[in-house]
């Protein structure tokens, strides 16, 4: 039987038009089922027809959660929202997975809402694959923002389910863990980070110690945990450093100087760069909830949901709730 | 008369070498004297003949506190010690500023215990200046790694602080303040944000804000708060992600294809990236303590040395102490 992957048609800045030409896509690229659910019009009118294609259907809603409204109370107003209603059918069976790339907090608040925390996590957390320059080595950031202010011993949940999950994800045996912090020595670290770390090296299988910022741009270990808080800010200082620095070189490369030589450079550049790019990362996976949750990066392109797919449709195989929820339970935490 | 500021001679993966030509270049470059301070014998065999030249004086110490030594207990341990001492000539009116590029928490420790808090201050937060790729324009993160796990009032002394000083150091009238945060909505953030958004509501002047992690490598704020757990690990996240986009693009450079045409492209790239690196930025002011400490990056080369006494000198010149002693004495906080 093929996955069913539920898709939020309504999520992110370049929906429906590029949230419905991936699910298009992903249906024949990543061999799924999709159940596109969104405002009626506005996806019949990407698709061919107007009709759900083979392998396609639609569930209409009437509601639509915007990029920035209050997470929580949003999924609590908006009962008829693709979000919330996506994460329903995964919940009653209708579907395998949900993939959405809209408000990311309120994503997450429907799938933790309607799935129910898997037993034994406290709280859940998102684990954004990190890509290195130069290396088809990917890092998990783990939590990337889904919660703040996290006792020690969620840290320590987390490094269980992050480990579970790169065994799938980065296709490691048994993958390491750093806890992101300012410094390297064991003493270094806020009172989070130096409760975290004495549990991390009691508990914590591969356990590589403390990892720096610039760690997260270099192989430092499979898993990085840290506080959505910390998380959160780390990935879009990374983002900003980036576009920073490629602003830089593409406007020496355009300067008089160079501008009629560095055509084919340019063309290299963004090819060699294709991996750092937010839309072939392939999603983050919601960890500690009792369902497959996938969120995609708020500007995505249709190949970027073909991608979250992709990675959706994987964790259904790999039923990767149970082997998270296993985790859990062999730990004991 | 001259101001004469104290440098750390055993300070830094380069040191004693580099730190001693940069101290020499410092005088005539900046018009400062130098009180070299560290060990006898390597000091002077980085001396022409051995001696200390016009200008340029020698404190003779016997300990020094290596790179990742505990701060605290180094400090504590090592009376005796370049760090110390530098500190304590400073204290003493021996010198007027105290520049160091050794262990960064020994360098904070030593000037905090010696210089004693101005009046006011709870905690020292370190002002590091952050530059914009393509931009001439500066921010200050306050803190980058002084204080971890502070009070939400402690964030609004450092806000009125990081004004004062960036008055000076970027030159601005009315330096704007922006919050780091995990979005830019005003109900962002975990418990420590949300406690300080409110008061930098009500207290801080040209409050922008809350900005995100992407913030800092663009135009956001003259002045940027976080506690120095995120403010550390910010830092390093930049400097991580533009040298892995650096060594991507040199790499890209350095292939056959391009080999023989990307000479001159890559002596501008790392022209047009010059004052992105830390040797450029001339180095960081402690902000909160009764004295001028300026502390530049661990690996600094002579030039950083160089433009970390001209920052230190600029301090002492426009007495920086009075005036960020005033901005808490007119903030009341």
């Amino acid at each position: 039987m093929r996955p069913v992957i539920a898709i939020d048609a309504m999520g992110g800045d370049r929906a429906p038009h590029e949230i419905v030409a991936g699910a298009l896509a992903a249906r024949d690229a990543v061999g799924v089922d999709v159940l596109l659910v969104g405002d009626d019009a506005a996806v019949r009118a990407e698709l061919p027809g107007g009709e759900p294609p083979a392998g396609v259907s639609l569930l209409a809603t009437t509601e639509v959660i915007a990029m920035h409204e209050d997470p929580a109370a949003a999924v609590r107003a908006k009962r008829d929202s693709s979000i919330v209603r996506a994460a329903e059918v995964v919940r009653d069976g209708r579907a395998h997975a949900f993939v959405g790339a809209g408000n990311t907090g309120a994503t997450m608040a429907a799938a933790l809402l309607r799935f129910g925390r898997i037993r034994g996590a406290a709280r859940p957390a998102i684990a954004v694959p990190i890509p290195i320059a130069g290396s088809a080595r990917r890092q998990l950031l783990v939590d990337g923002g889904a919660t703040v202010d996290p006792q020690p011993e969620w840290l320590v949940q987390w490094a269980h389910l992050g480990r579970a999950y790169a065994r799938l994800r980065l296709g490691v045996e048994n993958p390491t863990v750093g806890l992101l912090s300012n410094g390297e020595e064991a003493g270094k670290g806020d009172a989070l980070r130096k409760a975290a770390y004495a549990r991390f090296e009691a508990e914590v299988p591969e356990f590589v110690g403390n990892v720096e910022g610039r760690d997260l741009s270099r192989v430092a270990a499979d898993v990085i945990v840290t506080d959505g808080f910390t998380g959160n800010v780390a990935l879009k200082t990374i983002e900003g450093a980036m576009m920073g620095i490629a602003g830089l070189v593409f406007s020496v490369l355009d300067e008089p100087d160079f501008a009629e030589i560095s055509g084919p450079i340019k063309l290299r550049l963004l090819e060699a760069a294709s991996d750092l790019l937010p839309d072939n990362t392939g999603g983050a996976l919601l960890l500690g909830v009792q369902g497959v949750c996938v969120i995609s990066h708020g500007s995505s392109s249709a190949n970027a949901i073909v991608n979250a797919v992709r990675v959706a449709a994987a964790c259904v195989e790999a039923d990767v709730v149970e082997s998270l929820a296993g985790s859990l339970r062999r730990a004991a935490v």
